[in-house]
């Protein structure tokens, strides 16, 4: 006997599968009988304060947890959202956006429904998704009960595989249509349990004799190469290669530089990292970079803000690049998926050893010292050090997220303990972006934390200016309401001063109003107490960021932490004036 | 010798010409060169927290003044401002969108440039545009300066005679590309007085001997009609048909009736207007309307919120029909302009006269009685009374602004004073909008103040829910910053209401956090001064509410005046349980 479900109930029971806990979006008349599904399912909801802030917030979920999934209505909803899936889609976020959508039969008339233009044409169900078609790697349509199965399941794969943003709506008719239950998952109405086999996550395999051949090519370069180095960027992450990129960069202890999309993601305290590859400022290598023999470059992405307009992209010839789907090595590219080869190939390194660099290059270290943390506590803030000197704040477990602007560029100098993850933007740059997502990423820490797979006991730590949080704010009150654990630091400088150093320093369109940001808990319906503490503080000076800094409620506590940094108009590091001194101003 | 100016110049001078006053927007570094040209050209620049905000702004004060402007940066500016796009296509409201895009060059090479999926081909510049041509009448790309002028000027034309948004996308490198300086316009360098004979904003006229025969039948129509009614609906404001629609109104002396969205635009004092025609409430309504041997149906909007779910839709055999672009006679549709048909068809009327409708039929009237209002003091709010008995604090030349929800559904229980502008909407039902609206209709009204063309002495009264003011809630500082004189209720009834009523009565996704509202000024900016007052107050009882409406300064005086309602979870009007009770259930 086939036992069957609702197709609400098989949509959520396979997010679950994939690894979901939680459902962000904002409830709306053509996707209220969906929603009734999410808790039963045994996924949170969290109702996020627009449709915006809730894409955000999926996003900063699913960099996480590896799968975010957002509810919208129709139209409104899903045209509010559209910028958080371009988002997603330009740095690889793996979000699934479900669409609750009018009944099939209205749509197929044309009727003039509300949150349509009712022009009476059946047209007007279908230019919403066309939009999305152009953010998002797979567009499904339930309207036919017979394949929307299969079309779930089809979506949340490529969503996965992809790392980027899949479509898919459900007409308000379809929610309660039966389905039957995935035969391989006879738990499946146990919450926790139901991992079902049939839905496949895996890619499909390499081809073997080529890959082989590759892998021999790659390890023979590596073997003999004089002038090596590895960068890892970005891409690394999303195509789940973090961890053995990180055991390449253990294994041939070769030189190894990061980009700024892809920072954090390789242990910064190996003696062989040496920092962001930029060519401004103290620690560059960009003379080793030229001559190098070989450049491993792992999961490039190729942003003018990410190679510092296009002055680090490595040289073609003497590089191997680790793609999504495919291996470059120099002038020839091979369709073969990099997890499989860079494992292949870390299994011949390990086999047979491999010869330590000798000498090793003479290039900078990364390591934070006395003296580029030493203040005098009646000094005002300034960012050229501060970036440098929280970092001794940070420990093992954190997640550090710094927003696009003077946060996003100053977070570059960062020195980052073992174990952290860092979350910028480097292609999409919308600001806004990181508050909410700030949001999503400590409810998937919480949900890391509960679950026995993935242990983290770190922080979710938030760094942004004025301008950025007055675009997103009220997600501080999803933040309280879901009692969750984050720090902010909001950069005060009074505007926007990464447009003040690009131009316009005393345009008065780079202005913001000046708000009470400690009253922001208050506002947003905090209430102090000890099940979910708020501390708020305000900080000019050293002496007075230490105070907040040492403070045990608030470096090991709970609750929400808001601490306003005063920093003037035009502050910014030296890495950063050295970028617009270059000459680019672009960045 | 002909003199030239910027691109940027030209632009913005020829939307002054049009009657614009100030831009809205967020600035971004793709637009930032641009924004240095708007206050030299005359307009007021309005920085809001964020695009979609900006947008929602934007149409807001388009339907107040005739014409707004929004400034994006290209990306995630524009995307974050295409629901409030959509919102003044599907509304008709006559928003010029411009777009600060990367320059020509970098465009055409597909430069992996940030706010851009950096997948190096061109088309990553196309493809934001390709969206925003389903959401516009007319897209320009200013890359050709010999043709920038004439597509700027056709835009600018068609936004205002199709009353629906445009889009105008101008590259970086654009900006200060010199174009000629219109010859009829010697004097546009004066901000003020540079109406320019070369932007033709009058539509081509109706071929006469069609409109001259149609104006006679549709005349011997209106002279021989026994059973007739006027239904004005929202259209009539987009088309200009306003005054004329008054004209036909008194004129004929015709019973005549509103839709939710026309509500406002018939003069509500006058003795042969009787309100909202609705299925539900008074039943001597309808039976009359069954038996209409003449409809005249202005500007008809035929969504499902409008009519009803479609029951308040005319009989076609019986109406006429003034649209868009044409006028529909019982089965056949003319291709003629309705301001020109309308006016010819009044002269006639006026020409002649016409007989007195005898007997004038029995239909209800709407005028606010004593019994109507009357409260005990100590007696909770509810939103049955609270609707009509609010009609009396208004007063000419007020803006009247009801959010989707509880408050747009209560506000057709309204009792509109003569000179009155209601704004609610009535297709696209996107919550968040009215706060962001309010905000650009309270600046449009203040430019209109201080200008002669059309004195106002009104105030900007909005009244909102919640769960909508959580959405876009940071445009009170964009209100403060501004100084702009707004009266906000906010109907405090502990989340979705309307959602309640529609589906989950008891269900968490409906439920909101539970803001301070009243901390809202503070928080956001606004310090106590005798220039920009701020008010606030939260009234739970009809004694409490009456004490705050008769205090002078809240009533009469200017600045920022908030005051909270609390009123039920499950509070309704009325009319929208009658509604609910019909069966729909989708309103």
């Amino acid at each position: 006997m086939t036992v069957k479900i609702t197709l609400a109930e098989y949509l959520f029971y396979r997010l679950h599968d994939a690894g979901l806990l939680a459902v962000h979006g904002v409830p709306g008349d053509y996707n209220l009988q969906l929603l009734d599904h999410v808790t039963p399912c045994g996924l949170e909801w969290v109702g996020n304060c627009n449709e915006l802030n809730a894409g955000y917030a999926t996003d900063g979920y699913a960099r996480i947890k590896g799968i975010g999934a957002l509810v919208t209505t129709f139209g409104v909803g899903e045209l509010s959202a559209i910028n958080a899936i371009a988002g997603a889609y330009a740095e690889m976020a793996p979000v699934v956006h479900i669409v609750g959508t009018p009944d099939r039969k209205s749509q197929s008339l044309g009727a003039r429904l509300h949150h349509s233009f009712c022009r009476g044409i059946s047209q007007d169900y279908e230019i919403f998704a066309e939009m999305y078609a152009k953010v998002t790697v797979k567009q499904e349509n339930l309207i036919n009960l017979s394949t929307a199965p299969m079309q779930i399941d089809r979506a949340i794969r490529e969503c996965i595989l992809q790392s980027r943003p899949v479509y898919i709506r459900v007409p308000m008719d379809m929610v309660h249509a039966m389905v039957p239950r995935p035969h391989s998952s006879r738990s499946m109405l146990v919450p926790g349990s139901h991992r079902c086999e049939s839905l496949n996550l895996l890619p499909a395999p390499n081809e073997p004799l080529c890959e082989l051949e590759i892998m021999e090519q790659i390890v023979h370069q590596i073997r003999n190469a004089k002038r090596p180095f590895i960068l890892v960027d970005g891409g690394t992450s999303r195509y789940g290669l973090s961890e053995m990129a990180n055991q390449l960069v253990k294994m041939t202890g070769f030189p190894t530089g990061t980009t700024p999309f892809g920072k954090g993601i390789v242990d910064e305290t190996l003696r062989n990292f040496h920092g962001i590859y930029s060519p401004v400022g103290d620690k560059r290598y960009q003379s080793y970079l030229e001559c190098c023999d070989l450049i491993i470059n792992i999961g490039p992405v190729h942003s003018n803000v990410n190679t510092f307009y296009f002055t680090t992209v490595p040289k073609v010839d003497v590089s191997i690049m680790f793609e999504q789907d495919c291996v470059t090595v120099g002038p020839s590219t091979w369709n073969l998926k990099p997890k499989s080869l860079l494992e292949k190939i870390l299994d011949n390194l390990a086999k047979d050893g491999l010869s330590r660099l000798e000498p090793y290059p003479d290039l900078p270290r990364v390591t934070l010292t006395p003296e580029m943390v030493e203040v005098h506590p009646s000094a005002e803030l300034t960012q050229n050090i501060f970036w440098t000197r929280i970092s001794s704040f940070f420990r093992s477990g954190d997640i550090i997220m710094t927003e696009t602007g003077t946060a996003s560029v100053g977070g570059r100098d960062m020195i980052l303990p073992k174990g952290t993850t860092l979350i910028n933007s480097s292609v999409w740059l919308s600001i806004g972006y990181m508050l909410a997502a700030a949001q999503g990423a400590a409810l998937a820490q919480r949900n890391l934390k509960s679950s026995s797979l993935t242990p983290s006991q770190g922080r979710t730590i938030l760094f942004e200016g004025d301008g950025s949080f007055q675009m997103t704010a009220q997600e501080v009150s999803t933040i309280i309401r879901k009692k969750l654990d984050v720090i902010i630091f909001i950069i005060n400088n009074n505007g926007y001063t990464i447009e003040r150093l690009i131009h316009g320093p005393e345009q008065h369109y780079n202005e913001v109003a000046s708000w009470k940001y400690l009253e922001a808990p208050s506002f947003f319906g905090g209430v102090q107490d000890s099940e979910y503490p708020i501390f708020t503080a305000s900080a000019n000076t050293w002496g007075t960021l230490d105070a907040i800094l040492n403070d045990k409620e608030f470096k090991d506590g709970r609750g929400l932490r808001i601490v306003e940094l005063k920093m003037d108009i035009m502050d910014c590091t030296q890495h950063m004036s050295d970028l617009f001194q270059m000459g680019g101003k672009k960045d």
